[in-house]
């Protein structure tokens, strides 16, 4: 705005000009105030989500492609089962493709990754619980983070449990997931044996009272371990990008 | 019934003499079969239980006096707070009286206990928890049981709880009772250490989402060890003689 | 260990190599200890339980084969029905198949069965909760227990159900398995007249307020009888393995 | 109107008068139409009821004057505990009072009682839902219906029950109140066991989950019985009207 | 038994004779209890029904025939709809099919009707709701019940209910079926119209809050109007059945 | 704008005050934009609302107090019984106070009143309702209508309701409230039978299931008819905000 | 009615004739008042809904053409996708059709359209909830109203959605609708911006713990900013016409 | 171990006290296990917390002591207003006492606080939310962290709001915790702005459906903005102990 105004102080430029100059930059910082830029460095890397669940096939692939082509990457999630094949092979052309086991999104890349920053340790309790956590894998990774996983380590198991949270401390992860369904007792226990915050994601696994992964949110918030919080029944998107928020700003 | 058609055969009694005491016989016949009575012998020393909590406090008092004069014992459940010391000396009045610690329930006792037979095991999550195992641990007792207890053993202290699991085991306890409130965890890990019957009973302790025992129930029945059973919400009367029932025919 | 360390004492061995030997010893400890493997003795006989509801069919039939291979038996549950015949011969080319009327589970067992020990009690309210019941029918006789079922008793006809629960108690039932959706009284009236723990499993059975088994589910939670746990709607697994442990300690 | 007509037309009345009489007549005809009185002489005897709960003491107090001075009855129900006092001394100003044991409502009544017609018969599960039932009694009598009642039969002691219901039919009840509250078995065991239709009442017993009658609600309306019907939680009032109005019209 | 005992006395049979015929008494006696089948008369004409939905449609179909062979009349609901075709064949095979429009239930009947007996009135708010109230058609007719219905007069339409309502209470029926999805409103209004007792059905219509007929319950067990009673969402058949019941009893 | 450029282009004031100028001119417009104060203008008459009921009771008289000084008027809601006597006191030491029947809420000014603009009609189906619509009609009096207000003419008395809504629509108002609690049916009625738009408010009143206002919510979502918005249960004061700003509008 | 009693009086017509006709006329305000027709005038150009979400096809398109012939117009909702492409060209048979982006609804008209008046803005917060907002949009413009509408302003991107509310408000928009699923703060936020009434249309999108549009719907109905009332999930039919109501009683 | 090896190859110590020796050190090894002391570290500084609410006042005081003894610090949550006094007196007589705004929490520290670390942001809706976000500084506070807090800062104001984000921002905030009863949209709201983890906490402030925080909980859950993690309805000293060890790391 200096040069603006000393443009027009030194008659370079006409009031008029000078006004439709300053309205300009004033809707700049107007835009600038309502996205809070000033931590906007800190969100490269942080790929656009397509919710693809409730949308038409064309739609998601042509949302996916515009992200992909003005950022360099997208995450394109719950994607419904018999689209996945068209997403992967539309992203293909696009880039590099990351899927997770028995997960329903995938990362789509044409640019070259971040540089890793942070670590995130990603636990499932159960075969049925990977899809979801392999999601936080996926977005955490999406977002820079080396990822820890161990999978099938629920407390009935509480021998298979001790050792993977012990080698989360040693590789120094900052922020640990913890997917669990059914009476997702996994993201209690983590938390009251770790001293990095835990994000628990209940997964809709199980079925009668509590079923569908209620039980396991209601476990979760009712927790009587400090140093836990938690997201959305499967929304293992969010639990990543919150864990790798974590972890990039602890690195 | 020989007898009466021994003594008609025999021309001692009539045929309407025959028929009245035959139709008596019958009525006893009847409610025998109504109540089962095959399996009566092993019912001895279970006492009546009263609930107390929508009773006056002089209908409370009456029937646990006629109880205990009938049966020798009974167990008053959820006494209001302020009935408590009124309960007590009316009980003491009759016979012996057992408390517990937090606990609103009480057992009064006028003839001698049945000779013990079985062990049961008693946890509580935490202090909140206790009232709701001892009134367990108070059941069982009158129901002659032996019973280990140990509190303040919740999943956040695991180092804590394993050494009390392994007590019970080897003190020969034959049914667990697990007390949680909050996120109930205690019940699954149990579950998961044990080879015992488990029973969980949720404590109504907890506020928000899942609060009152909601999220510890939900947990409970969604447990994904197997050897788990639920009692309701603060049933602490029904799991100690649901275990006791368990740990007397293992006796 | 009292060997290590008189090879140590004298001096068959190095510290160095005594120290080895010690630290792996008590890494076997700890598991030892996690495992609580006190009573792991009496857990001869128990399969271990596929849920297969959630999971790829192949990956279903692997861990069926890895599990009957390394421990002669399993038990898959939650079948989806276009796959159960897949899962069937699958099973038979592995051993011994037994599966129940309109049940979504299966035992597989290669070796031979356990000795039969305890006798546990089977009912079903009506034709719909056959197949949960089965289930537990399955899992206890898996654990070696002789199974008395009796279905299609509920209470709307209770001249029906009185002649069954008395010859459960003259066979020696230990344990009564009780499954019944919509309004679940079943658990409630058999309880009401046996002295045997009743186990309640609340079928998914009804539609409209209290639907899919959550009527019966707090129709038994609320039950005015003592001597009823409960499992989750459905869980005829649970119910059959808890049974089945009260049975086979009181055996 | 054939008069108003006819005096228009013989002269005696003047057009505008006609008109008056006539629009007169037609807000009669209207006002029937909305009250449907086809069916009104049947009303007669049946007292309005005030709800006390929400209004302030005064405001029942001459609401139940005005309505018993106007039509010689009222019925007040949910009376505060801290009112009940004042609202039976003022009552008894006005006519002749009846309570119930443990029962928050009354029947003040000046007028003599109408011919009694019909009888009903009433059933309790537990002595905590005797307030509930005591409720339709006064209100069945209050509409002339001749009352048997049967309190402490619940399923629990089906011995107790089954005379009770015999007792019932033999006393010519043509339709049973059955207010059970915990898991409110009473409502379906009873309607399996009689041909009149049975009115089911949670009652607000119960704690936990299905507490407070929600489980007593529910299983009565997944009922396995045909010919139940239910009214809401802790409905007394409700129930007794329908059960009177169904053993009116049979009678 | 006087003719065994006289026997016995006479010496016709020995004591052990006399000893099994009065045993074999004794169970009959016990059975006529449990059946309380001093109602029993009443029956006649009441099809059993059976419960399709959950049943595989060859089980149906041979229990469907059992019945008509046995009793001459069979009701079964909640037919899948692609099962339809062969149940109605398959009863035509058997005798005479009663259907109703968009129900999904049949009545089929290899005897003559009952001779008619009593009127019920059937109400159904809007066209969705119809095949509810056909269903309670089904089975009033099925029970002798003459039955009044009229379809489409929701109270978005009172100008169009209030004649409809009239016309019930002059044709004399006894007992009206109010079939009502979305807000249920119907049931209330109507029940606030007439004198004889109203029986709601709440209908699995409508989406959203309150949707699949929970509003419709809730609205209606809240209603203000008495002679209001209600059965689970959809039962048809348990209205129909109950209002046939009070309309026999009336006639 | 232009002022300050001009300024500048003439050499009146310097870069630097030219700067400061603009900026100070672009947080204005900023704060405008998040304002949109464009529509600013209509809010006059508008009173702030207090919401009392979670506030100690000082600084619940010392917000009010500010807002009458600085906006010359205030609306107090859901003030605890205890303490209306002090904020009624308190109000008239400032200005006029006005209060309704039964209703938690004041207003107080201090002002004179707007002109009066609009006519809203406002309906409480039974007593109970009376506090919450008053409510409404405060709130819409203070924001400067004329209300019509008819209580106690719930559906059960539809010849009470007909002609109230008729004196509404001849009133000219341009929209109605409606209170009612229970099964909330004069909600859905109101709005089969005008053209204006009726804003439905649940109140919590009735007991069981769907009481406390969650029936009548769910029956007012559910209904229906066109032309019914809802808010939240007793919430009489946005229902009156709402009704007064479509009347105004109107007007 | 004047002319018949004149007709009377002067013996033109005879007393039976006179009461024919007075009774039709009767006839005639009875309906009327039933119809409150008052504000029947402004009732023009409101096309009947039709939901065919329960309907069959032939019955849809049988009612829509009914509804054509006798109205000129006739909204549908609620298609099945497998059923939109008859309704469509059914539609065009009969006039003109109007369709939606992603919308289930269509509006069939054989007349003109209505002048238009009033004008109504609508939002939606994602690309899920604009088939919501198109059937608001559609309802809206079939009630004559111009309609601005904005998608894809979610409260995520603030930046996005000050402009278009304010575009809105300078369009000259007399009501909002605002269709959001998910958190649904799109509803909150824009009533806290505008003076004008905000309709909140909760949208049936979301997952997990308040998904399917409950956590929308909550939200709204708790929203702290006056000036929002909400319609049921997905009911954008039922926003569009009350909003269409407002604006056009502003217009 | 080292050395008892030694010892004992060099024959200090005998092989039995080898064994005792190594005995010992394992169970310390075991609990150490169990314990993961390998980030105890970086526990220091966070104190025990004692849930006051269901704890009798004694027990309470004398925990508090006890912690404050042993490890210098305890914070004291859910304290009933009643017994606060005492809490803060009987803290007073330990060392420092720290409490909130209408805050039922205080924090009680013997020795000196931990070096500061990390800054945490703290935001609260309304008023009424205040005393859950101060519970949430005095947590993060207690752990060390440095507070900018922020309240009254809801949607409803927006232009409040954006300034104080961007403070936040400026000062350093690596995590904001975001306390919000009713429609709960400040922490969606918050989350779109920033780039730090924001921990949302729904405040139990709100009425009717939705309400007590149950509304704000799931439009939180629901939330579409990334980087939002929630802990239960009232839990501030959940999210402050969250947002400490975030900003700890952070730091």
């Amino acid at each position: 705005m200096d040069e603006t105004l000393s443009d027009l102080a030194s008659g370079k430029i006409s009031v008029e000009e000078a006004k439709k100059k300053i309205r300009l930059h004033s809707i700049d910082r107007l835009q600038d105030m309502a996205k809070l830029d000033s931590g906007r460095e800190s969100r490269r890397g942080v790929p656009e989500v397509v919710y693809a669940e409730s949308k038409k096939l064309e739609d998601t692939l042509s949302i996916m492609s515009r992200l992909v082509q003005e950022s360099g990457s997208a995450v394109v999630s719950r994607i419904r089962p018999e689209h996945m094949d068209e997403v992967v092979s539309h992203g293909r052309a696009l880039g590099r493709v990351e899927t997770g086991k028995n997960c329903s999104s995938v990362h789509v890349r044409s640019s070259d990754p971040p540089p890793a920053r942070g670590t995130v340790g990603i636990l499932a309790a159960g075969t049925s619980d990977v899809g979801v956590a392999e999601e936080a894998r996926l977005m955490a990774g999406a977002m820079g983070c080396e990822c820890l996983a161990s999978y099938d380590v629920g407390v009935a198991g509480l021998h298979r449990l001790l050792p993977e949270i012990r080698r989360f401390s040693e590789g120094g992860a900052s922020a640990i997931v913890a997917a669990a369904g059914m009476e997702g007792a996994l993201a209690t226990v983590t938390a009251s044996l770790v001293d990095v915050p835990v994000i628990g994601v209940p997964v809709s696994v199980g079925y009668g009272h509590g079923g569908r992964g209620e039980g396991a949110l209601s476990s979760m918030l009712q927790s009587c371990s400090l140093g836990l919080a938690v997201v959305n029944i499967d929304n293992g998107i969010g639990a990543g990008a919150f864990a790798a928020s974590v972890a990039r700003s602890a690195a």
